[in-house]
C-alpha cells in the first residue's frame, strides 16, 4: 500500500528547549528537520539565552509569551519538559512532531539515517486498526498486508491519533531499573510500527511522539506534576498520565495510537541514584493510576476530545482526588487547560 | 533477564504430514529437531507412504491409530490440517511446538539460521505480560526491560500459554489477498516478540505455533471445519477460530500468549484463484465470529481450560449455531475433544 505524501505546511516541529545551547541538537537534525516550521519553546526556569544555529524557520516562547497567553490559570504550569505543551497550543498545523532536545537522528539496520519526522507523518496518515490485531505489524506498510483471518470489515481501520517512537542507546527506563543497569544500552532496533489495541494501555514516553493536533491536540496538556519533578525524564510523569489520558479517549473515539518506528538516539545522561529520592513518586503513582484508567468509562454524550477531557478530569477529582492531592491538582489542570485550548484556537482564528 | 533452558524430555515436535515425502523437510530441520522427540500424524486423506529419513526419535500415527484412539466420535475430524490435533492429544510433553510441513528453517538478518524450537520454548518459558503494554516488546528478553511507567505490580508477568511464531516468503494470507498478489514475499525480518495484550483478539495460524499443553492443551483442538476445506492453509479457518477460542479462554484464566519471533520460511505454494470457490466462506465467517468472541464472557466458575472449552461450547451452539450450523458442529467438537481428552489422559497415566 501507499506511502504517506508529507505537506511542508502540514507539520510544525516543537522542540522543548531544557537546554540553552540548541546548535548541537538542531545541527544533526539539520537535514530533516529543515523543511518544516519549528515551534522552540524555551523551559521558564531556564535563565540562559537560547542558542540557536542559523537556517531554519524558527519560533521561538519564552516566560513572557506563555505568562501573556495564560494570564492568570495557576493550574498550568509550563515548566521543565511540560514547556512543550505550550508549543502544542500555539502551534495551528495539522500534525505536532515533538522530540526531547537530548535526542539526535539514529540509524536504522543498514546504516541510513531514519527520517522521524516521515516516518512520524506516515504512522499517522496510514490507518491505525486498534480493533484486532495483525501479527505481521502495520498491514499499511510496503510489502505488508492483513493476515489470514482478518476480518474484512476492520480491514478499512481507524484514524491515528498518535504515533509513539521508540528510543537506542538510553532507553526510556524509570530511575530505579536505570540505576540497577546503569550499563545497559537498547541496541535493538525492531524495524515495526503496530497499532497498540483498543482496551490495553500503554505507558507513552513523550521523547519521541507525534499527534493529529486536529483529531486530538485538546487531549495533550500538562497535567500531573510530581512534587519533586526534576529536569530528568525519570523524574517526570507528565507524559506518562497524559497518555494514559489519551489513549483511553482515543479508545472512546474509536481513533488509534501506534508504537514503534521511528527510532531516535537518545544521550541523555545524569545520576539515576540521585534521582531515586524523587522518582519512587512516579513509580508508586502508577498502581493507582493503571486500574482507575482501565476501569474508566467515558460517556457516550463526550464526542470531542475536549468533552473527553472534562468529563475525565471530573472522575479524576472524584475518585484518585482522595489518594492523592496531586491528582486534584491534575484535574483542575486539564479542565483549564481545554479553556485555554478554546480560547487560544478562537483568538488565532479571529 | 536470563535466558530459557530448553530441556529434551519437555518438548514434543508434533509435524502434521500432509506430503508423503519428508525426506527435505526433516533435512532442512535435522540440526534443530534431532536432540527432540517427535510425534508424526499422517493426514488419514493421505493414501501414499510416508518417507521419513532416519536420525531421528519419532513415533508415527496413521489413519487406524487415530480410529483406534477416537472410537466412536463423529464429530471430531482429523483430516487435513486438523491432523496434528492427534498428536497433541498423544503428546505426554510440557510443551509443544508444531510446525506445517512446507515450512523450513528461517535466517534472521545476520544470516544465521534460526532455532525455532528454542525461541518457542524460551517465549513459553518467560512471563507474559498481557495487562499492560511494553513499548520495547519483550521485556524479558536479554538487553530489554520494562519501560517508564510500567507498573511495578505486573512487572511478574503471568505464565505465557501459546507462541505464535511468524513467516518469511509466503506470508500467511487468505485466498482473496493472495490471489490480489500473487508476487508478494513476506522479506522483512521482525526481531521482536510482544504478548498480545489481554481482550484484544489475534488471527493464530497453526503453521508455526507452540503451547504450554499442561496449560492450555485442552482447549487446542479440532472444531472448525469448512464445508469446502482443502489441502492449502488459505482453505481452512481451524486454526484461526481454535486461535479465538484460546485467546479468550487465556485472557479469562489470566495466561499471556505471545507473537512474533520465531520465524520459518514458507515454501507452500498452490492456486490461490482456484481456491476463492472455498474460501471466500472462511472469509465471510469471521464478520460474524469475531464480534461473537468479542463480546464472550466465561462464568467465573470455570477455572480450567477444561472448564472453558465446555463453557464456550454451550454458547457458540446457542447463539453462532443459529448462523450456520458449521458451528453447531464446531460446539459439538469442542465438547467431544474435552472427552476424548480426559479419557487419553486417564489412560496413559493408569
Amino acid at each position: 500500500m501507499s506511502q504517506a505524501v508529507i505537506k511542508d505546511n502540514e507539520v510544525d516541529i516543537v522542540i522543548g528547549a531544557l537546554h540553552p545551547d540548541l546548535t548541537a541538537f538542531m545541527n544533526e537534525w539539520r537535514p530533516i528537520f529543515s523543511r518544516f516550521h519549528l515551534i522552540i519553546v524555551k523551559d521558564p526556569d531556564l535563565k540562559e539565552q537560547l542558542k540557536i544555529p542559523e537556517g531554519f524557520s524558527v519560533d521561538v516562547y519564552e516566560k513572557a509569551d506563555i505568562e501573556r497567553a495564560v494570564g492568570s490559570s495557576s493550574s498550568i504550569r509550563f515548566s521543565g519538559y511540560s514547556c512543550r505543551y505550550f508549543g502544542f497550543l500555539v502551534s495551528r498545523k495539522k500534525y505536532v512532531v515533538c522530540i526531547d532536545d537530548d535526542c539526535v537522528p539514529a540509524k536504522d539496520n543498514a546504516g541510513f539515517l531514519v527520517d522521524a519526522v516521515a516516518q512520524h507523518v506516515t504512522n499517522l496518515q496510514t490507518p491505525a486498526t486498534p480493533f484486532f490485531f495483525n501479527t505481521l505489524y502495520d498491514p499499511f506498510r510496503k510489502g505488508a498486508d492483513f493476515v489470514r483471518g482478518y476480518p474484512f470489515s476492520l480491514r478499512e481501520g481507524v484514524t491515528c491519533a498518535l504515533s509513539c517512537g521508540l528510543w537506542l542507546n538510553l532507553a526510556d527506563l524509570d530511575a530505579p531499573t536505570q540505576a540497577l543497569k546503569p550499563a545497559q544500552r537498547n541496541l535493538r532496533y525492531v524495524d515495526a510500527v503496530l497499532t497498540v489495541p483498543a482496551r490495553a494501555l500503554v505507558p507513552v514516553s513523550g521523547i519521541n511522539i507525534a499527534f493529529n493536533r486536529e483529531a486530538i491536540g485538546p487531549a495533550i496538556g500538562p497535567a500531573l506534576r510530581l512534587s519533586g519533578e526534576g529536569k530528568f525524564r525519570w523524574e517526570t510523569a507528565e507524559d506518562i498520565w497524559c497518555g494514559m489520558c489519551v489513549k483511553v479517549i482515543c479508545d472512546h473515539l474509536g481513533l488509534g495510537v501506534k508504537s514503534g518506528l521511528p527510532y531516535v538516539w537518545r544521550t541523555e545522561r545524569g545520576d539515576a541514584v540521585e534521582s531515586l529520592k524523587k522518582e519512587w513518586e512516579g513509580v508508586k503513582l502508577m498502581e493507582d493510576v493503571v486500574p482507575f484508567f482501565q476501569s474508566l468509562k467515558l460517556p457516550q454524550s463526550a464526542t470531542t476530545a475536549e468533552d473527553c477531557v472534562v468529563e475525565m478530569a471530573k472522575t479524576v477529582k472524584e475518585q484518585l482526588g482522595k489518594v492523592d492531592p496531586m491528582f486534584s491538582q491534575a484535574a483542575e489542570a486539564m479542565v483549564d487547560w481545554v479553556t485555554l485550548w478554546k480560547t487560544v484556537a478562537s483568538s488565532s482564528s479571529s
